[in-house]
Formats: C-alpha cells, structure tokens, sequence
C-alpha cells in the first residue's frame, strides 16, 4: 500500500501523468512495466514499431541517429525523472524517430502509447489539462534559459576582465577595452544586448564604471566574487 | 498578398499554430487583433476574465503579481516572438492569474482563446499535433538547460583554479585544493557530479591531471581559453 502510494506520487512528478485522476493514473499503471538494462544494452532502434514509451528511473539512456557512414550522433541523454520517446504518442506514425541504449545499468518504467492515448480521446479535458500544464513548463523552461544565458554571459565577462586587468590594467584599476563592445560581445560568444545589460547591472552594483570603452573597476575583489 | 504570406509564416513560428492547415490558421487570423501600447501601460490585471491570449512582436511585456502588502513580484518578461496567457486557454477558469504592464513601447497580437479553444475541440488531431509538438520543444529546452548549466558550472570552476593558481600556486603548475570537492561544487554552486564531470573533461581534454585534491595544470593559458 506504501509503496503503491509512492508509486503514484512517483508517476505524478512526470509531466504527462500529473493532472490525471486516479481512476486515470490506474488505467496507465496497468499497462506498467519495469525493465532493467545493462550497460550497453539497445532498447529500440530508430524505425521500429513504437508501442511504448519510457521514464528513466535511474541509470541514462542515449538517445542517437546514425548516418548513412555509420556515424553516431547523439540527440540527448536521458536522466533519471525524465521521460523519453512520449512525443512518438501524439504522432500519426509511430515509429520511433532515433535509437535508444542504455549508457550504464538503467531502470525504466514502460507505459502502453495505445492506453495513454485512449485515456486522451475520453475527455478534451484531460488533454486541455496536459496542454496547460505543458505550456506552463514551457513558459519556465524559458525563464530558466533566459537566466542560465545572462549568468553564463556575466561569468564570461568576468573572466575576460579579470584576465585583462591583470594584464593590461593601470595600479588604480583603470582598463581599457581592447577592441569596441560589439567585438568583445561576438569573442565572448554573447549578444550585444546582453553585454551591455550586464554591463549596466555591475555599474548599478557599484563595482565598475563604464565611459565608452573605459572601464574603472572599484572593486576587483567583488567583481572576481562573481566567478564564485 | 505578400504580406498575407509574411503573417503566415509569423504566426507558424509560434508553437500553438505551428502544426494548424491553412483553412485552421484562417480560423485564427479571423479573430487576430493589432494592439501597441506604450511603455508602462497596462494591458490586463490579476483575475480579470481572459479572452485573448497575445504574441509580443517587438517591445516587452512584464507579467507579474502584487502581494497583500502591494510589493511587485515579476514572474516573467515576455521578449518579441513569445507569446502569453495561452496557456489560460485550457484551464477552466478562464481568467488571468498575473498582471501584464509594457516596459517599453510594444506591439502585440492578440487572439480569441474562444475560437482557438473551438479549433481544438473540432479535431483531436490537432490537440495531438500540439501536444507533440510541445513535447518535442520541452525536450529541446531540457537540452538546453543542461547544456547552459554545464558551461556555466565549467565556467565557475575555471575562473576558480585560475584565481586560486595565481594565489596558491607552485610555479611548475600544480596546485592543491583548499577543501575537499564536495565543499569546493558547493561553494560554487554546482552539483558535485557536474563538478566531476568538468574536472573529467578539461583532463580528458589534456589541460589538467587530477589526483585527489592535487591538480596539475599542464597549460594555463588553455585553461583560461575557457573563460572567452
């Protein structure tokens, strides 16, 4: 009983699961199965039939295509909490779009596509919920996107001043920029804009001023804590 | 008639029309509206009835929330080519959960969640074509995620031995680390597993050899490289 009240809560982390009821959640559990694969072991192969798809409980799962060469290209990796091939549900052919190998001992829950599917074409509600809910994870993901840009553009930044400070830099920590933001936003692999916000927020944290290309760093210290 | 064309490849970049035919996007351009605000205007309040969900063509929209107390929370800010609100279309209380104010002069398209709710509800083919397509882009971002999270881990990590090497290191390059790893991920504000995998890659990639908390850096200015 415990452990089917963990099971539940387990199936409701996953995006697909989490706004069913649970006269639904045991219409999915009945088609579950659990499979255990071995390092190496392929699980499907791109083209196949697919009658299932998968959460990844604990191990990966590659996920790749190979070219007609016979080079590998690998499309993601798949942790554990997440889900894989459950776009193949929605489609009119289902036929699984890349191959699947586990990349070290790997757990799995398998769930019936033709189940959860008809568990869909009951009720337009239980779809408009999915849908709900995957256009708020959508509209997260983003937020996260954004933030993880701006973050790893400030750190960029920063390394790249530290390094020409110590480089380049007069006693009284002046520096002059090397070359116009926008060349020193496309070196660092950063956008204009973003440059330039970041810029604006360490001047409004106090620890430079920026006059055209003239940086005055006020506190090399702080600005080197960012790399923390 | 060109222009036509240009609106709808506009509106097909948008995830929810992506997968419509031609007779459904005539269905929602039919209800589709102009606005442009100016900066600072308020386009809908917090629990006001929804009836249109909006795309930002250029400008930015701020959605966010008042406390009891009146203090501003953002949760979001929409950039040009992301739409909100849509997801208010499936929930069955239709009214607007946040407060969305211009922060510059912005240009918006709105559409009837009525008629786009009716277009869904006429074919579960299309709720199907979305939902596959939603989930095909919330694997994309999770991809993302994990890339963006692993350059700025590798980031954080690399402006650390840098920093630490001109303060505590020997001149033939090797330096020990002041504490053990999993103190060292938390201070930066990385998983200790991601922490492993970055100090597997830069030595898999010949610029340091680790043994237990002793580094040796082979090439410095590699090392730095990471920072650009």
């Amino acid at each position: 009983m415990v452990e089917n009240q963990s099971q539940d809560l387990e199936l409701r982390r996953v995006y697909l699961f989490a706004g069913l009821d649970d006269v639904q959640l045991d219409q999915v559990k009945r088609g579950l199965r659990v499979l255990r694969l071995a390092e190496s072991e392929r699980l499907f192969d791109h083209g196949q039939a697919a009658e299932r798809f998968f959460l990844v409980r604990s191990g990966q799962i590659k996920l790749y295509r190979l070219s007609t060469g016979g080079a590998e290209k690998v499309i993601e990796i798949i942790q554990p909490g997440q889900t894989f091939a459950e776009a193949v549900v929605f489609m009119e052919r289902q036929v699984y779009p890349v191959s699947a190998q586990a990349l070290s001992p790997t757990e799995l829950w398998s769930f019936e596509n033709r189940a959860f599917l008809a568990l869909l074409r009951q009720s337009s509600d239980t779809c408009f919920r999915l849908m709900a809910d995957m256009s708020m994870r959508l509209h997260a993901h983003i937020n996260e996107i954004n933030g993880l840009t701006l973050q790893n553009a400030t750190l960029r930044l920063v390394g790249f001043l530290v390094r020409q400070m110590a480089e380049h830099g007069s006693a009284d920590g002046r520096l002059e920029l090397p070359a116009a933001k926008n060349v020193i936003a496309s070196r660092l692999s950063v956008q204009p804009e973003t440059l330039s916000r970041i810029l604006h927020n360490l001047s409004a944290d106090g620890v430079i001023t920026v006059q055209g290309r003239m940086i005055q760093i006020h506190d090399l210290e702080r600005l080197q804590g960012y790399l923390d």
